[in-house]
């Protein structure tokens, strides 16, 4: 599709936005969002004709690009025939998504209870925990995200949180690996890893073994800064949750489903949690749609007695059917191969490449389509290039870097003093090559911004 | 469409929901969820033929009925040019759902958060009441239900939040009127009125007017019971909110969008709330969506401030495209007129006429296509057909009453010792007769148990 010129609806579109849609994350005064008027694969459009290639994949879950014929077909097809219907009923979309999921989850993870997106998918794996359980505590990260409802942002760990924290009760917060800024003044990456553990073991310990219900982790965390944890931790965190009886709950919403080259990343590390929680690439985000995949035995607490928890769309048939010919699609077309590919061959590679050149490029980290450039003011004293949840004028090195990126046609996922390389894991290699030519443009504006 | 038997289909449908897909509410191996093999329209059919004439939309949210052709096109339209594209962006079909709900809204609520439900649309609710006011409690009522996430579920007063409620901080409980069971020892509604509002403002006293940043309310409580507030009870909340600077949240999720026979059961008792929930009805739950509309007051405190919440599916382009499908189908089909008009002349009028033949009907409440029927073992003692939270055996009377309503070919909506009598708000005439016939026979099994 050739993006048209359509300025007068754009203005239109714009206007009702300005006068009635509240948006996420903001001061509804100081946004000013774009309209958009169309988008496909790897590119999206908006009404004066310019085009952009999305390295965001949205906010990282169109994971087979925009408008995938197939899925469409799919969405148009159920539409026809079973739009939507109770959770309480067996009905087709929803037993076949289910059984796809459950073949492609690690281990034991064969039932699933479908929510409407990741934040509700995480509250009901804390739930099932604590109930599975009997203990009152959840321990999760620092730099982590883990969605937008009240207890889902208090196990957050970014500054998102601040805001909701009355006293997170039942929530206690840990450092997971990170030696690029380690809190465990380690200079490798078995030092890391180690130390990291034994950070958490301490944790435990001081908190009590038998008041905590669960563990969450992102498997690699996402908004956060995509840390790749180190071989051995998650094995690592996994065993402790054995000998303490603890609830590992991974949370896979944006790294599932094909993002990091596997289908999950918890395939990476040959780890199995006991809970798993997956929205976003789940179907591409083309309806809404999230979930928890369960154990075995956490599926054996609620045989027989009442699971306390749903939700009027739980296994929702047309995102259920959108999951369906995703997964279908993905499986046919080689989409997790292509991330893992690409990941490795192209993106990795370059970026690294991109690293030794530009002096703003502290470190790159990920795999598959799953990459961040921490950019610094110096690589020697990794001072980050703007401070830590910046905003306004100490922000403007990231905004002149995203300006920078817009301005070549490449529409740049930023966090924090990072830009993360996240595209449809479908993209071709064509296309990925034209966004990191625009990405090295855009780097040398943030270089500007180097001491 | 005419169902034709298919077992086959239906036995490989049921094999997969029962070993993947875990349900909500529910103990997975007590439970035998029918198989759906189509719906239109009031009707849905399982895989053996079997029609039923559905009294619950769903979970009273197809308000529309099943597979509505101008919203399935619609739908489809959507999914072909623009079925998914992040919050942060302008889109057609966002800014117009907005537009159109909050030309509807009451009020100054111009302002819409899009959400995926009503559970997250109340934490949202309860997040912007907290930050508005700085204050830290909500109050919310016995017999109600705002939700399955944590929050939500805490500020829910049914048995569903035992479970969850580890001391239900920041939340506290009050009786809102209810002649029928009265708390108040009331015997006219003007009496119950009174001394509900005299009730609240106790509890705000004690609770201290300057910790509480929310009432929140169900302005019809639906699944509790549909329990229609006697005049002035709304707006003496209203005006006891405004006396202590406490936001009013009404909660129209279940009762909002045609359900009471106007846009919103607030128009009902000309109240205008600061923030209002909805979910369901919007569009007719085709698509997973939900939201808060925002009054002035409430969007001016984060003009400029940013709000601290956020959804990848915020304002969903699918959803949205639904919602305004629907929305102009029951502007141009009179379907909000329908639910008044059928209510008030033919499905009131025949309850009561049942309520007077069946000693097991204690009372009728409500009004357009929102009615309970409160079932009792004796209509003098008032006491429920079934205990409080019943299951098992002592559930039997409710059961049997279900079983003789399925065999009549009407799938009836059942809580407790009620049933609820929410069908479409497009029903015709002739099924509405269709389905009272059968409801009149399945409450002569429920006779059999009263005393």
């Amino acid at each position: 599709m050739t993006p048209q010129p359509n300025p007068q609806v754009g203005a239109a579109v714009k206007a009702a936005d300005r006068a009635h849609v509240f948006h996420s994350w903001s001061a509804q005064e100081l946004i000013d969002p774009l309209a958009v008027a169309g988008a496909e694969g790897s590119y999206f459009w908006d009404y004066d004709g310019r085009r952009y290639l999305d390295f965001t994949s949205g906010l990282v879950y169109t994971n087979i690009g925009y408008q995938h014929p197939k899925v469409v077909a799919a969405i148009q097809e159920q539409a026809a025939t079973m739009t939507t219907f109770a959770p309480a009923f067996a009905v087709e979309a929803r037993s076949e998504a289910a059984r796809l999921i459950a073949e492609r989850t690690p281990g034991d993870l064969d039932k699933v209870f479908f929510t409407n997106g990741g934040a509700d998918a995480v509250e009901h794996a804390v739930r099932m925990a604590r109930l599975h359980t009997g203990r009152p505590k959840v321990l999760s990260a620092y730099r982590s995200y883990h969605g937008g409802t009240q207890q889902a942002v208090n196990l957050t760990g970014d500054p998102r949180r601040w805001a909701s924290d009355a006293g997170t009760a039942g929530v206690v917060h840990f450092w997971a690996p990170f030696l690029y800024r380690s809190r465990f003044y380690a200079e490798t990456e078995e030092q890391e890893c180690a130390r990291a553990l034994e950070h958490l073991e301490t944790t435990i310990a001081f908190e009590g073994p038998s008041t905590i219900a669960a563990i969450i982790l992102e498997t690699i965390p996402g908004t956060a800064g995509i840390m790749v944890p180190p071989p051995g931790y998650l094995a690592g965190v996994r065993a402790l949750c054995d000998k303490y009886g603890i609830v590992f709950v991974l949370d896979e919403v944006m790294a599932g489903f094909g993002r990091t080259g596997e289908w999950f990343a918890a395939d990476l590390f040959d780890v199995v949690p006991d809970l798993m929680t997956f929205a976003k690439g789940v179907n591409s985000g083309y309806v809404p749609l999230g979930g928890v995949a369960i154990s075995g035995a956490i599926a054996e607490t609620f045989a027989r007695r009442p699971y306390p928890g749903g939700l009027t769309y739980s296994g929702h048939p047309l995102a259920c059917a959108a999951a369906v010919a995703t997964i279908n699609v993905m499986a046919e077309e080689g989409v997790v191969q292509n991330a893992a590919d690409l990941g490795a061959t192209l993106i990795g590679p370059t970026l690294r490449e991109l690293a030794d050149r530009h002096p703003c490029v502290g470190e790159v980290r990920g795999v598959g389509m799953f990459w961040a450039l921490d950019l610094v003011q110096n690589k020697e004293t990794r001072e980050p290039l703007v401070p830590y949840n910046a905003s306004g004028e100490s922000n403007t090195p990231m905004l002149a870097f995203a300006t920078a990126a817009k301005a070549a046609g490449l529409w740049p996922f930023i966090n924090m003093n990072r830009t993360h390389v996240v595209p449809p894991c479908n993209i071709t290699e064509a296309e990925a090559k034209e966004g990191l030519a625009a990405l090295d443009a855009a780097l040398t504006v943030a270089d500007e911004y180097t001491q």
